[in-house]
């Protein structure tokens, strides 16, 4: 297909009707546009790369976690890292020590980052981090760790995700503004380009998206577009579009709507193309998507989690026939707690079966010439096309975030979506339809004692502090605050130059906070689309009335503060409880994200609310509920009922009821429900 | 499509090269040759239907499950009976005690089928039961049950296995030589079409083919070539077409290779159709193929068993893909034992996902137009059109089955399968790579004590005899006999009047086999197969030089006698070891089928075996290899070693060694591996 044919691929539709002319031409493996997959043999040669994401307390258990599983037939790796380090603190630093160690690796320092990666090839394993708000301290720590166990960066291969404008969108681990954070992104590219020329600086993900709620063309729409912005702040860094576009990769989420999903992989690679045609590449590469996918979280259930492993199989499959170059399989217990090394061998499992064992990477792009299928991907294409140019009407992805309106947008998604499982109009089964009536089997579950990781870190920092060079450190970081504030240097050079006189990811972060400062985000439930979207449904009224009940014997609507606690940004559940209860009448409180429990219980009191609902997803709801309880307590304030929801495991509901929980929710709950049995805890 | 083209669809590929022309006129669901589905409208209007097979030991128990099934979303329902019901035998016949109540439920009357369908309403749950050998006196007592409970025959829906040819080729569950059993099945298609419409008489079966060891194309080719002398049974008897091949079934067997499967069910369709011609229906009908499909039990592993979900999804995915009209999915813990509640319902859940939360049921033959799925589609029916055709100059199906040619090729693929296993050519994780190195789980299995089961049907047997007219019974089996000698009335007619005044299965049976006789399969491993397979595979070599140490030692061949013991016919992993053995220099004495400990030990004797190898997949190992180390202790002959292999759990491992047994090999072993751990025991 020649380049002005695919300015125009969207306009058209591919297939004419269903029982006759089929127009394919032009559409081949490896020549853009790549809709039928990035690379001519696709498969046949080399099968995607099996890439499960994960990351255990320690860099120690991490690492030999990463060993046992490379021996098993994983072929390249992918950190997980706690939220303390995501968010740019120490493992001493006593603000987030409920987090250190959680849902990931704590890594601190280069030590750490050398441990992690102990007697692993770094030249030959390709190496995924998903850290976006410390990505300086981060990869600098990777580059360094490579250096001083002599290898060329020129030999890294592997991906950061350092995707800063989806986590204003969707995930909320930044550190620092908007404006800001795309400046770091634009040294990350630029420094790449020239030294690690086999690593992608950028990793575009719709995942988070796809989780947080946004319907297909909503996360194939707003992932391109927030591409889209990084390739202008590459160019407006004055590189040349060939210099760094063939590095960058991407992330979607998989979930169960199978057609769909495949139609997305294959969509997805079209427009990319049409979309970078703009920029006049030389290189047909800067044309070309590659991508990683994950199968979908919110497809899974706490109820029946064996089943788990069926959905994720069906998912894997759509991804596989998309065409994707590396996939994360979910484990079977991820809607419980983090998975165990049970779990992830099964969830592993699962890619070598489609590799091995069913033929299907024998054919490039199978699903090619289906009508159904090429009917779809052309109207996926089309109607993402049109967000897309919303987008670029508003000036550009920066401006539209900035504005609130993409995140506004997905938001309302995951409420009405949300409101379809509750009136059954989405079905998941175990969940809405046919739940099993027996008492769950208990899985042996991953728990983590983070006490013993936080005196590990703490251990190892006091050892690296008392064994540098203070002065040399303190001069590194200077110039990292300076370069900050002029934006004469590049601050990925600076933070390797920090990072070898062993800086600390807290102490980078803190240079670069005090000029950047640290961004505050407003929460801000939605209101009515709940509402709109259950008419009829009687459970609702019943609830509604509940309410008026309430409000004739306390004279006052039912207050709630919805808080999230800790350094997990993940608030879908959160904004969506908050929205479906204010149009159930209650007065809604939404805390900001990054409370203390102290903080917490301050506003609570202040807003004189009811109930404290608590969302937690990052395995330190025992830490942060006691600290909450501890608090409530202090202040005599004991009738403030609290009630949790989220990934909390069976064994934990006993100790924290006996803290003073009144109700725990697990996810996919069903929201009027929840409300439901809240009332009838306060009347 | 008109018929005249209908006649030459095999003979021109359907797609003319990969990326230019495609013609699929003609092709439209619901119309003749029927490729893309039987019906218009597929699953948009009712998905197919969820049909899991089980039996549990006793009516009671079988009643219990199958009610909660069916208010767990189940929509029909499939009978596994006990190996002794299929075979004939009454629970009270202790020839057959061990298998009573173990892989099915133990039907010995009217009576028993009166309490398994208990509180099930037969005018609307459609019933499917797998029963062959003992199909009269089946199907005798589930019309008498329903009669008896009020609901009219013109109403039952449903299907009978009955099909007997394909027990001749592979599963070994026959009771009367072929000429006669085809007489049966006749007869029973005769009745049906005047007073069963509603009820399918024959389900033509290719999964026990596959389950056999058969590739797809031979297990697509018999099965239709088995058809075909089903419809020509009919109008041998009198029928015209029209009367009975709208009520013909089929049944596949679907593993993981995915296309292929998807492949094989379409392009099932499509022969069908063309087969049909020759017989000039008036009603398109009868050139509609319509399925019920299962999943492999082949490719599942004892080895990591919660992995057989993923595997058990894929081939669900294939089944339904390929448009089946309903379908089994097996539980992930066939491979060692019978399933439990747990695993029923994951495997369950699995198809109800596919249903509800995929969306793939909202598109009639979604690979259609695929460049590759239509070529393959093309290429199956043409390998399968030509095996077709050769089976025709043979002159038909009874004539090949009487010469050995069907069983001897399945068998023959079964070999060159395992051999391609053992040198791992093909690939099943788990078991043959990436094996798990860590202990297995320990599954909650089921576990039958069939003491209970034996002492429950005795005393309703009883019960029965000492209620009924024994007269009346006398003359109802002499009516019987007379008709199967005579030929002139209907053997189900008279069978149903025998369970009406309630005639046992054993004598049903018993009468029936004083005029037909009892069929004796001669079993003869077949050589050279695998030893031409395995050229090059270093440990057969070994293995070899070890059969010639041991000559030079013992001065004799090592001798082993590899048997089935009771009524479990399921013959392809003891034909495949006694292949392999043969090739590898043993002398293999392989012993008829339906064996007593006994009559197993004394052939061991007489013919001064080594060892004695037991193969056991029905669950009554700890009762048969007890008789048997019973017997050898009695003749003194306690140094004849015994090996087991099949379903066997682990817990029963430590039960099975202090009988006596000297190794246990799981499913999918390495059979030149269990040679050479036999060898360095003998020397």
């Amino acid at each position: 297909m020649n380049r002005k044919d695919i300015q125009h691929i969207t306009l058209k539709k591919n297939v004419k009707n269903n029982t006759k002319t089929f127009n394919h031409e032009g559409y081949i493996a490896g020549t853009a546009p790549y809709l039928r997959g990035p690379y001519s043999t696709m498969y046949l040669k080399k099968p995607w790369t099996i890439r499960q994401y994960a990351g255990f307390s320690t860099a120690e258990e991490t690492n030999a976690f990463y060993k046992k599983n490379l021996t098993l037939g994983q072929k390249g790796l992918s950190v997980a890292f706690d939220l303390a380090t995501h968010r740019g603190y120490d493992s001493d630093n006593e603000y987030i020590a409920a987090d250190v160690g959680k849902a990931g690796v704590a890594i601190d320092s280069v030590e750490d980052m050398k441990i992690l990666f102990k007697d692993i090839p770094l030249d030959k394993i390709s190496v995924s981090m998903t850290i976006n708000g410390a990505v300086l301290p981060i990869l600098a720590f990777y580059i360094v760790a490579a250096e001083e166990t002599g290898v060329s960066t020129k030999e890294l291969s592997g991906t950061i995700q350092n995707d800063i404008l989806k986590e204003f969108i969707t995930r909320n681990t930044y550190i620092y503004p908007p404006s800001a954070s795309i400046k770091i992104t634009a040294d990350i590219i630029k420094y790449t380009s020239k030294h690690l020329p086999k690593f992608n600086p950028v990793s575009i993900s719709g995942y988070h998206m796809q989780e947080a709620g946004a319907t297909t063309e909503t996360e194939l729409a707003y992932t391109l577009a927030n591409g889209l912005e990084y390739v202008r702040a590459g160019i407006n860094a004055g590189l040349h579009v060939d210099e760094f576009a063939p590095r960058l990769s991407f992330f979607w989420g998989i979930g169960m709507h199978h057609f769909k999903e495949i139609a997305k992989l294959r969509a997805a690679r079209m427009l990319w193309s049409k979309i970078m045609l703009q920029f006049k590449p030389k290189n047909n590469k800067s044309l070309l998507l590659r991508t990683h996918c994950q199968t979908s979280g919110w497809s899974l259930t706490a109820q029946d989690p064996f089943n788990n492993i069926a959905r994720t199989t069906i998912e894997a499959m759509s991804a596989v026939f998309g065409g994707t170059q590396s996939l994360h399989t979910n484990a079977l217990d991820e809607a419980i707690a983090l998975p165990t090394d049970f779990s992830s061998k099964i969830a592993r499992d699962t890619q070598i079966y489609l590799q091995k064992e069913t033929k299907i990477t024998k054919t490039i792009d199978p699903w090619a010439g289906s009508f159904q299928l090429e009917q779809l991907t052309s109207d996926i294409a089309n109607k993402a096309w049109k967000i897309i140019e919303e987008i670029e009407r508003m000036g550009g992805m920066t401006k539209a975030i900035e504005k609130g309106i993409p995140k506004a947008s997905i938001e309302k998604e995951a409420t009405i979506k949300q409101a379809k499982i509750d009136t059954e109009k989405n079905i998941i089964i175990g969940l809405n339809k046919h739940k099993t009536r027996e008492p769950e089997k208990e899985l042996p579950l991953l728990e983590v004692d983070n006490n013993a990781v936080i005196k590990n870190q703490i251990n190892r920092l006091h050892k690296l502090k008392s064994n540098r060079n203070n002065n040399d450190v303190k001069n590194a970081l200077k110039q990292l605050q300076e370069a900050a504030n002029t934006g004469n240097k590049n601050l990925l050079e600076l933070s390797i130059n920090a990072a070898r006189h062993r800086a600390t990811l807290g102490e980078i972060s803190d240079a670069l906070e005090s000029v950047f400062t640290r961004h505050k985000a407003e929460e801000k439930p939605i209101t009515g689309v709940y509402a709109n979207e259950v008419k009829d449904y009687k459970l609702f009224d019943e609830a509604k009335a509940l309410v008026q009940q309430f409000k004739k014997l306390k004279n006052s609507n039912p207050k709630i503060m919805i808080c999230k606690l800790g350094q997990d940004g993940h608030d879908r559940g959160a904004k969506v409880i908050a929205s479906a209860y204010s149009d159930l009448g209650f007065n809604v409180y939404m805390s900001a994200l990054f409370l203390t429990p102290e903080q917490a219980v301050n506003q609570a009191i202040k807003n004189k609310v009811h109930i404290l609902g608590i969302s937690s997803l990052a395995g330190a709801h025992k830490e942060l509920v006691n600290a909450i309880a501890y608090h409530l307590k202090k202040h005599k304030r004991e009738d403030i009922k609290i009630v949790v929801g989220g990934i909390i495991p069976k064994k934990d509901y006993k100790i924290l009821t006996k803290m003073g929980v009144v109700k725990i929710f697990k996810p996919g709950s069903n929201v009027v429900k929840t409300a439901i049995d809240i009332l009838s805890i306060l009347t």
